[in-house]
């Protein structure tokens, strides 16, 4: 298909556009370096935004010859395009959000490794430190905006839903906008395109014209999640963990829409941080939400959470079946509180510096079957370590489902083995059944095998 | 259903924020007199916008206890209205949107009747007298922006469309935007509302955050065909004359899609003015497009054309089938023609004072069965008039078949005759005859009855 | 002077910009209508601004061969002159302050004679028509900024005054910048521009970008006191009467520095409506302040206050003497005051509606010697008409002293003669003596006759 | 005097308003630390801006209780002063633009010694390392605008002047802004306020509202020389040589008006840079102008650099007396030409890479004895290469005249020796003469005895 290719140089916007020779030149060397893969590939998941491919394996074959370099010029660089997707262009000039969604893949991968998490003053091991760095990831992308009221709900649901769920989320999507609420989600198809779309409509009916629309992703996923078109503000944070910690600490708000077993694992690292003693007498609206299909979904989640968490953890989130208005007024209340406590306490808007999250919540967990089998499942620790164990149980669990490594380690040792307190194993035996049988746990049309194995202690 | 009526004050926008004791009287005034029944039905069907009631009656009968009153405040007015559809706000409060259309209902309703139209040092029978009242009425809804380059389109076509053939609205409105161009429409469903939906996704992506969504009504059909959400500038002329005019001055370009006999009633406008020996010269990009089940739709529009108004009409147009991307691309080099022109001859960019439109043209046509019969249907004048006459019986069979008057008129008098030069009946009757066939002359599952006989003189 | 001399054509700006025919056509025929020898003279005027030349006569002399005209073009007008003051241009180009000055002109002259006060439709009889007049006429001007807290202090004062006190309202000027106040004058020199040149530097020091600087004049004073460069508003009201109601009804607050009996008639101008039982409750910051020698000049003042209207005047003052920062801080508690006011009475910022000036200061006084003879100055009536009448008298002692016509009339009918109560009177005379003392009658070097006696009754 | 001391907390702009944890702990730290004394100086300099004091050594015993430190508040800093200047407040509040002056401190001072001239990884040796530290340094302080044409003149020349000298650099100042042209000195009074001063009218007549007025200081002189209230952005480069780069890398033209050794300085740099080879195709305006007195002062420089630098200097200058109108008409001109050049080499508007600036020029020249004797003063050396000496030679005649330490080495080990070729020689003893004559080497009424010995080789 060569009429579906295009050579181009694109211009520079932000800070890329004033640069020092030392820049120019720093720039151009690092982005040959090591990371040249990973930005190639990011920067091509960019372009093809829009596209029907949404699987990277697919994506990286069809373009195989796509190349991108970074170029000098006097006073600046531009980016050259090879063989790029067409669909990233208008007449042979690049639609200028994927130019910006570009040069964010240049910012977030080139330069950020560079400045950020590559310069050795920067300390990445304490709790502290991460969160700078977390910090100054997104200050550097722009999305601080000192003079705006707290308004920002992050999305959260799974990619492969329903269509009306997905009809769902847009409701609730456009009833936020209604409310001059704006949108966070992790880009991508599904639960994290929709609420978008409805608040598009919605900024538009109060004339709302600087509607922000960020999408928080990481490397290893936006080849098959791309930003959708609406998204204006595009960060690829380094890590899963990040990205994360992100989510939590520049929104106001979280709403969950129904997901699989990754859902599962968002809710339980929101509620262990919740849980935490330093989090107690913060404001943080947590709202779950689905159309009536998915009232028993969220049953059975708020059921496991009772049996493992208890109601300290309950009280901490509302469930609203099949109600957008209710679900935009709610979250509007609660952002408001959210505000006058920023207010009070003196804290940014624009960031929740106060937020406590532990390194058990900023570690990476790596599912192994003996890290699988050591989990500590049981009542014998503090909640929100209990939620941060849970979390890594289901962290294990999506990647036996889905993740190449996960996959082949399941296939070659048999299913991961979870132990744990006799009761609480029950729990999450029921919770997972539920979802093989709400077809949560795979694609549509296939049938599930489990990769995990629940045995009691 | 008591819970979905609202009452509500709205406080002013615009002009209207900043208002003297004489204007403040004079408004106040001027609502509750003859213009108020229009005024309140106009209100109302801004209100109901985005519901799915689309006929008028169903919507007054709906809403009968509907009201609405100017309110007199110390240093402007409010808007009071009583039992208003609740569509229109969010947590008892308007849309701002809709409370800018409110306005605009204000404005063109109650003011320019007062001071435009209705202030005897407007001269409104000449043609240029015609003219300025249309600038007069354009500039005073502020839909004039010196600094803007020639980018507005104009689209035409039915409001009652094919699925097919309402995304390909879609598309070629996305693609207009993707080059920057804006979209004009008469408001209401289906070919008015497709392009500008598909724009707002174009401009989004463009990150134009300036697109401009003009809506130009007229009293007698917004009630029918309420402008949508995406329309931020709303224009209610007084009269289908008027909003033509206002259509072929302030566009700089228009795109036709596929609609019924009130399509080729405008074709028939445009082609008109442009066959005037003074407008020969004005570049005028005209295209005439649908998917490509719409072709044989264009195939027996030209074919008519060309027995009628013949090649210099044909001249005028270019017809583009199933290419959204090819349509917007001559639409925007035909645009860059205007341009120059534009600059060239020092005309205003925001209005083509330069455009000849006639007497013929401005004057109401009154579609009785003598008029109808008695119009110079043949090839003894200069075209434009003979496009002026077939227009006129466009016209007619527009209200015999959907109008009241007209539908009353021909079931007591039989069908319209149209008598005109034998070619050109025939021209007519098979034009007409491909519209039956295609049921573009009434809703799909009725029967359609002609309300015309071609007769051959 | 050949080389002074320049022609051009000037391009509109504002209002002008977007005309239609009609306009085009009504503005070129109006301009060369009864009003064109006041348009040129005052379009002299301004495009001398910063001269030397301050006298009226010799400024028409030294420019007999100027002329001015309205050119229509396509789709608007430009203004031609010709032999117009080089002063106003750079390298044959015309300073963009002063074009715009030259259109304010057009505008108040040309488009107002005949749209607002040529217009039947206004009635410039009732106390209610005149202000809605000032209205429409301020707001054509662009001078109401609906999202602008009060902040708009009027400056009154001699334009013929010391270096010393011209120096005082520089610093007054400055202080009340500080302090994000604006600055309202009658153009002109002295105390007109002395508080405009220190607000610039004070709005420079605190970065306030958008310091608003009105100019508020009439015809009969635009050549002797054209407006100076820093006026970024300007506007020309029709006769003298509605430019002090423009004053008192746009300005949150008056500040009063030393000038001649032309000063004392805005004193009790002021007074005059303050006084009224409707105003009384209305809070209006007046200051009276000068340097320290300046002191006993408003002694006089007050005395003279004191004897003729009492206490209830005194109280709507306060005198300063020889301190800026106060001056400021005080005039900055008023205007609190004055917006808190507005505030809970729901009235404009941008316009005091609420106050009450009633006919006896809108109609015009003519100073003959029966005029001046038959005031009434005495206690037997309401203190608000005894200013008004006081008002008359020093307004007929200007006229008599530097007015063309009272000058004559004193020549020709011997001094005015003013009869009233003895006590009364003996103010008066010693008033009016002081003034003499002080060199505010006439300008320096000269003997004042009086063209004055008062007469006991 | 204890009503002139003020102690208050400042809240910070810009950079400062969104800090890291980490940011401000390092902040707060370095502003302890060894930088301290000169942030408190600078800072206190800035404070004073305003004030008759103008003498380093006075205003630091006159505030010899002044302090300022970094509070670290929960999401960024504030400054803490206490005993400050009671002229740099309003009832209590810091004046805006003093306090942007005192963050250009806070950011120059400490972050700019920690995060450029302090980061290892940052070339300070190398030119082009310099150069990037001078373009970090300039960007950081927000001086570059990406859309703004070239329109930045330097201005030099003595901050002690004649009153006629400095109401000639007012009136320069006023045409060049009348032209759209923008200033930059280096801080300070005399030639380094006046054109600012001028310009400000120039700008408020051609409702310019965005002027630039660019003061670049260095520690040293900050405190003799502060910022005027017209300056707009501050930026304090680390030492001399850096701030002269600063000035023709930023500037697109540079005026100079009278002034003493350091002016014939400030020349020698400016003509060795433009001498070099590489900058021989540059376009680079450059203007010695003043008032008809001051036509002798250029003569005489003008024959020196015909004497020592030859023609090919004297050709990158021109000499324009008495004609303020034809400066700016020059200079606009010659800016139009480096405009073109910009825009066809591709170089940046807001700073000039391609300008070859050579390590002679940007190493710091001691003046000791031995290193004065030893300048090698003659014509067998590139002209580019004996400017860089003669300006050496210069600089260590104005610290022998100013400078504490130049003053006491001179009184020590008598005069500086000069030696080199005898013509060129007595060219430099010519020069200086008419110096001295000219009352330029010493303030006023002070007689001078030269701190230097010409000596022929």
């Amino acid at each position: 298909m060569s009429t579906d290719l295009v050579d181009a140089q694109v211009s520079p916007t932000g800070q890329f556009a004033t640069l020092s020779k030392y820049e120019i030149h720093k720039l151009t060397d690092s982005s040959r370096g090591p990371h040249y893969q990973l930005f190639r590939n990011c920067a091509l998941a960019v372009l093809n935004s829009g596209s029907n491919i949404d699987d990277g394996k697919e994506l990286l074959e069809t373009y195989a010859d796509f190349d991108i370099s970074v170029i000098p010029t006097e006073r600046s660089v531009k980016l050259e395009v090879r063989n790029a997707p067409a669909i990233a262009f208008v007449d042979g000039k690049m639609i200028r959000g994927i130019a910006e969604h570009l040069f964010a893949v240049l910012r977030d991968i080139i330069y950020v490794n560079s400045e950020i998490t590559g310069d050795p003053r920067y300390d990445l091991v304490s709790a502290q430190g991460v969160t700078d760095a977390v910090f100054h990831i997104l200050r550097n992308a722009g999305t601080f905006n000192r003079n705006r009221v707290p308004r920002l709900v992050v999305c959260w649901g799974g990619h492969s839903i329903s269509g009306e769920e997905y009809d769902y989320t847009k409701e609730v999507g456009y009833e936020l906008a209604l409310r001059h609420l704006d949108i966070c989600t992790g880009c991508g198809p599904g639960a994290m395109k929709g609420p978008m779309k409805g608040a598009a409509i919605g900024h538009a009916k109060q004339r709302d014209r600087h509607g922000q629309y960020l999408g928080i992703t990481e490397p290893g996923i936006i080849a098959a999640e791309a930003p959708n078109a609406i998204v204006n503000q595009l960060v690829i944070m380094p890590d899963i963990e990040k990205r994360l910690e992100a989510f939590v600490r520049t929104g106001h708000g979280i709403i969950v829409f129904p997901g699989g077993a990754g859902t599962a694992e968002e809710i339980l690292y929101l509620l262990g941080i919740l849980l935490h003693e330093e989090n107690k007498q913060q404001p943080f609206p947590v709202i779950f939400t689905g159309p009536a299909s998915a009232a028993d979904y969220f049953t059975r989640i708020d059921q496991f959470i009772a049996a493992t968490l208890g109601e300290a953890a309950r009280s901490r989130y509302q469930i609203i079946i099949d109600d957008p208005a209710q679900v935009a007024r709610q979250m509007a209340a609660g952002i408001d509180e959210v505000r006058q406590h920023r207010q009070q306490t003196g804290d940014a808007y624009y960031f929740n510096w106060q937020l406590k999250v532990s390194t058990e919540f900023q570690r990476p967990f790596i599912p192994t079957h003996k890290n699988m089998r050591n989990l500590a499942l049981h009542n014998n620790q503090e909640p929100y370590l209990l939620a941060a164990n849970l979390r890594r149980a289901f962290s294990g669990i999506v990647s036996g489902n889905v993740k190449d490594e996960g996959i082949r380690s399941v296939e070659k040792n048999g299913p991961y083995e979870l132990c744990g307190d006799p009761a609480m194993m029950r729990s999450m035996d029921t919770l997972l059944e539920s979802f093989t049988q709400q077809h949560r746990m795979k694609l549509p049309g296939k049938v599930y095998t489990p990769c995990y194995r629940i045995a009691e202690k």
